[in-house]
């Protein structure tokens, strides 16, 4: 049994807690979140106990696990806490909004023998992952093109919005490790992206974007679409597609049930998609804990590496960098 | 070219007219109908010319084909006028109404030597078309089970009701017909039929039923499946279904466009499907013709025998027999 | 926290081993069965205690839920011993094979006052559930048709075969249950029941049938059909349709991934449906086992009634009365 | 009834001249073609007069439409022919494929009082014309993203593509202007183009480009996303996609049949999307020769305007300029 202290008990921390409480090799130990209500509520749904720091939190002798579902910006703080501590350490993403930050703390953990996996989710879902096998098998035989439709249902609230520096590094951040998966050792080096702001007014207020559309072009020539709203009214829409010199593949979106409706006004109609990540991702965040415990048994390299989640953040900035100048922008990961 | 009379020029009638005068290798010539008014409007819309008598429409020396889709108690004099003219003759469904009539009229047109096909219109649907092939190709294996489903949009008005001779005689004739282009040389030997009055009260007034339910055996022991309904305010409901050891093809509805909706309401919702026969059978209504003419020229043997008409008249009579005695019936084609 | 006593650690109660040992209410004490070694490999995985016989998982003071998962014949023993214990009783369909001996047992269950369900899974299903509610909210208008589709993957064993009383009792069973199901507080009252023998000679041999076609009425007029194949080489095929004058409703087929794969064979190919029961009613046996749990906290009536598994059983007894007659049979729930 | 002039006899003239024939408004009076064996065929099978000149054909006095259908360089000289003889015209796109020509073709054109219709045939697909109508109607809110999927099922041959004038021009042409088409008259602002050659070696070798993706924004901030292959092994993958702040409605792909194949390997399965635009749009071509002889007889504006097809080339020239310089390209429509 592995024993988890999970730092940040919000939205996705709740999830991750009652999954980790779930999981045949874990025991979700501790929970420590700067608001005591939270970690108290998390606590007691999941019979785990609260802490009131993050130093107990992580450095508590019977701690296996940091496990960083916690505010963006102490994530590298609680990264560097618990691999000095020599625990595996999960951190959801982004590592970090800055790069220099995120460069430093490499270089402070990189010698250190801990397991860090980045929480980049999609990679676990069974249908992304398909994927992502049939392209390794060649049955749609050379790649050429990637497109990925990935649409937030509502805009989130402003201070959301104010923490989560812009929408590249935010949602599109997601989509470009998705990106990275599919093209497995092809690197992307070329970006152009295009913002909108079309949906929130909030958004606006605050210079960031709430659409948005992306090409990348890898090194040996695939090219890569992205596009990005933070609204669509029916659900959570995340559709990926590859497609090659043999065919073509489709992760389409899924549903809370398999009812189609007839009448007088339309046929085969579905269900609204899932409403959000929680939702349409559960199977998701269930295989990735899984994977990480398997990888801390094993002594295996992480499914998601650090170095994955700075690269995400590198062509964020190069997305930025190519919004502000109107120019396709050369991508530099070292 | 081959020279048409068209005999009836109601709604199906005008169709049959246009896809006549359409055809590269077709003239229509004549047109009668004893609705004057109906005749004269067909006529100008396909630049044919009226004829007062059925006799001058059938016997006319430049005439070769006389094309039936008049009122159904006019079918067997046209055809048996046609035969002994010497003329090909293309019949609509049903032939009559009394098996005893079908029976004389076969005695007298079966030593004449012209072809008569009868209109079952969806043995020529490219879909329904696709999987006999597929069954007779083995694709599916041995078949165990066939499921047909057949929907009207709206129950059609009160005379039409009156003259249609129940709802087995008038609508599941064309299912019955379908079972048996699917079986093949496997005949149905039993039937067992259920009869609803859930829709119409006119259908209930002259004790007519609305929605149907049947079950059918070959011999070879093939379970077939028919379910039928006067109603379906999506459209025009119709699905084929084969089923067997190696898997299943299902030959599913058809859509005026291939628009797909998404709102907060639905999702990934289509179109009312094709509103009735005319729409829906568009295609195959045209393959027929072409099919007949080209029976015609090469002197083969008709796609849809006289024989096949009268056979799915036999087995309307068994559902009947069954329906009224609470049993499984056998059938006898002899 | 409830404490349960599971009767039966084979495929079933190994599956249903695992949501009891989940569910944040209930604790697996006791497994028993009669196969010491699926006992303890079924206790070792969930943390509960093997017992040597029945009495002491039933009658044993901290057990407040007797869990039948057992092979048929001892359903009824254990669920009488089971209520003279004061136990709430779960029990897997079917009850009885013999209507005699489910009538005896339920006269002398029926005066003690514990709850006793029966194990009708799909009623759970959030698809098909949501057919039965938008049918109850008159969304579909008035109910006229119901079509089941229920298809096995492949033929069980031949010893599996031999105790399970025939194709209707074994399987159609939930068939009539889901048609029960839907139709709520309109009764069967008629029952047409073809049978066919062609997927397994094992199945001939012991005069079962692997193929079956039903028809039934119930009491307002409403024509349900059922469809079974002991055979599915796509996966367990489960669709239920209803039709009523203001539309359809169909629950569809569910798959493992939402991937769809285009090639120079096909497009827009999906998965092989789910393979069985386990995964495709995976939702619906979770969901059932809370809904058992609510029901006990809360003394509130069982979803599915000692009454509704001793109907389903009527109905499958006239299915096999019209197979033998060749007659519709009236249905006498009394 | 109009009388018709085809210019060019090729695969695209072909088919305009059976439609031509077949239409109840229209005779097919003269071809010309360079090639008089082409000519001579497609005269044959529609009954047409073969004439040795383009003047012959476009001067005759008996024509009413020259509906040019020619090879590119042509098409200047026979719409200022046609428009000084005073004729309505058709023309195939594009016009040509120097902006320098266009616009002094149009400024001779320009006051002359004749319509002049460009062959975007996608603008009268049903399902395309659904969503701009749906655009139009508020039923998606505010327009926010497009995206076009538009592949062929091969590429041509090198003939071909030496004189189709880069991919820009001659296959992303039709999504210019089906992008145009649903904006109306919100312009398009901005042009960021990426292009690859990964499909095809001839490509290659000329220059040309196989594979593409594009961004464009709209004067409204309408975000457009285009994707192009010359080689989708699937068959003519065309679909469009519009996103805005009350949903999404998607134009997807059509097939020959409704056949959806279940078997071991998969399930759901459909056809190959039909092969390519001759099948696809078979619809369009039939109902834009509709409207354009209901133009001329109604003396209405074209419903695709000799500048609609200037723009196109327009926004072609604006992507080379992205592609070259790497850069986002304004768009001067001046």
């Amino acid at each position: 049994m592995l024993n988890f202290s999970l730092m940040g008990a919000g939205r996705i921390g709740k999830m991750h807690a009652k999954n980790i409480a779930m999981h045949s090799k874990c025991n979700l130990t501790y929970i420590y979140d700067i608001n005591q209500d939270l970690a108290n509520e998390v606590a007691k749904q999941n019979e785990a106990q609260v802490v009131q720091s993050a130093e107990e939190a992580i450095n508590s002798k019977d701690v296996d696990v940091v496990f960083i579902a916690s505010a963006t910006p102490s994530h590298i703080d609680f990264i560097t806490m618990g691999a000095n501590a020599g625990k595996a350490i999960f951190c959801e993403k982004p590592i970090d909004l800055d790069i220099e930050n995120v460069n430093k703390c490499f270089e402070t953990v990189k010698d250190i023998d801990v397991p860090i996996q980045i929480g980049f989710n999609r990679r676990f879902d069974n249908s992304h992952k398909s994927l992502k096998l049939a392209k390794d098998n060649g049955q749609i035989g050379k790649l050429e093109m990637v497109v990925i439709t990935s649409r937030d249902p509502e805009p989130p609230g402003i201070d959301y919005l104010k923490a989560a520096g812009g929408v590249f590094r935010d949602m599109t951040i997601h989509d470009f490790d998705l990106s990275r998966f599919i093209l497995g050792n092809d690197p992307i080096v070329e970006v152009c992206a295009y913002g909108g702001q079309l949906v929130s007014e909030e958004c606006r207020q605050i210079g960031d974007h709430d659409t948005a559309m992306l090409i990348m072009r890898s090194q040996q020539g695939v090219l890569i679409h992205i596009n990005n709203s933070r609204r669509a009214v029916y659900g959570y829409d995340q559709r990926l597609e590859i497609f090659g010199s043999k065919g073509m593949m489709i992760s389409n979106n899924q549903f809370p049930t398999s009812v189609e409706v007839f009448n007088k006004n339309n046929t085969y109609a579905k269900d609204l998609i899932h409403f959000f990540f929680i939702e349409r991702y559960d199977q998701a965040y269930k295989d990735q804990l899984d994977d990480f415990v398997n990888i801390i048994s094993s002594n295996k390299k992480p499914s998601v590496t650090f170095e994955d989640g700075r690269n995400a953040l590198i062509l964020a900035n190069a997305a930025y960098e190519s919004l502000e100048s109107g120019k396709s922008v050369k991508v530099n990961f070292n």
